[in-house]
């Protein structure tokens, strides 16, 4: 199952109650992989109780001190997020983002989906490290889904996507994407041949990185175009050095 | 708004949080009509503390001593429900149950979607003022969803059809459906016909007449079929009589 490939990630959990309904949410739906970044109250028997009969998705739950941690392995990191940013990431609707998922999952891509604090969300660095956002269709005056309801429509909109994705895309019809590790490595090349070449100084305001990490991350990598865009840094970084000579 | 005309029915509560979290659940979705039948611990601090925002939805809130009351005014009665039932019932889809429950709305027609309790569901009596219900997909191992889970994913589903139901509807396209009061009233009205007819015994057992409820709340009557068909009975059992004679 591609389902097996999708994360839900909790970042910052202070109700601990919220993770067990969570898991409660994902199981119903078939979902079992969770990651808690910095839990409050985990485990505990509020966590417990509130799972009801998915104590296996607890105990089968992973934990990490940071977000970046948690998706290194991802290919794929979706987020949902009530806060406007003033650089806007891609937005997907969960229909839409349930099928972006699965079909980068049955491709071989671990996904991750990120859901931040249930008062303030996700941080700016938190948010650069992912590749695009989830908004849930809500009542204007009154947006806030509980945490748990909104794994429970991620996750229900995921298992309507699986019952034809698994049919439709076979495992070797397209290449896995770049993990966030990966990525990130990208990423800091980037910067030092952007500053190699002459483009932007070390102490610049890191405003222009945040754009092309967005760019990136919208365009969705996949393994090769990465050894590709590694390749060009790198021969960018040589030609600039040798022009020093 | 046609989502004025949808009312959520829950049935014996018996955690008075679950009441909570699925207002919170309505109003982040839009929908604001709530019916209580015999709900445990309401009102109380544990139904507000989950409710966060919404405890207009709470307050407007009307209490029923059963589902028959609570549905009167309602011309479509759609019901989750994970209990296999022996008499199979109109089953819809959560979108299809937006897609039907907001059409109907926009003809004038009262909806309700009734979620029975957290243990024992509905029972056979609840279920026969029912037009149909609704399946959740879920995991086949573990189906249970948290009561205001189910909630949001079918308030959820609404909101989605209603950004484009309230488009494509007129008000005047349609027919308003009959009520479930009216539809009672033609149960009635049938059972006596039926006996002055001599289809049926007075004593005869009533899984005929359940049958019958069946078929005809599959078939959503108007107003105007149902004058038409109590036109019928009573024409019938006029016939009936004077043949005594």
């Amino acid at each position: 199952m591609s389902t097996q490939r999708v994360h839900v990630v909790l970042v910052g959990t202070t109700h601990p109650g919220n993770i067990g309904a969570a898991a409660r949410a994902m199981k119903t739906m078939g979902l079992e992989r969770l990651r808690l970044v910095r839990p409050t109250g985990f485990p505990s028997a509020e966590v417990t109780a509130r799972a009801a009969g998915a104590g296996d998705v607890l105990a089968g739950a992973r934990q990490y001190d940071s977000l970046a941690a948690a998706i290194a392995d991802c290919g794929l990191v979706l987020a949902t997020s009530a806060r406007e940013r003033s650089i806007p990431w891609p937005e997907y609707a969960p229909r839409e983002a349930a099928a972006r998922a699965l079909s980068a999952a049955a491709a071989g891509t671990e996904v991750a989906l990120v859901f931040g604090r249930e008062q303030s969300g996700l941080s700016n660095e938190e948010l650069a490290v992912c590749h695009g956002m989830i908004r849930i269709p809500a009542n204007p005056e009154f947006s806030s889904l509980n945490l748990a309801a909104a794994v429970q429509v991620l996750a229900y909109e995921l298992r309507l996507a699986a019952d034809t994705t698994d049919m439709h895309v076979g495992e070797a019809d397209r290449t896995r994407l770049a993990t966030a590790a990966e990525l990130e490595q990208f990423y800091a090349h980037l910067e030092r041949c952007l500053v190699d070449i002459g483009f932007m100084r070390p102490d610049q305001p890191r405003r222009l990185l945040l754009r092309l990490r967005r760019l990136f991350n919208r365009a969705g990598m996949d393994e090769n175009e990465y050894n590709i865009l590694r390749g060009v840094l790198k021969a960018a970084q040589e030609a600039a050095l040798k022009g020093r000579d």
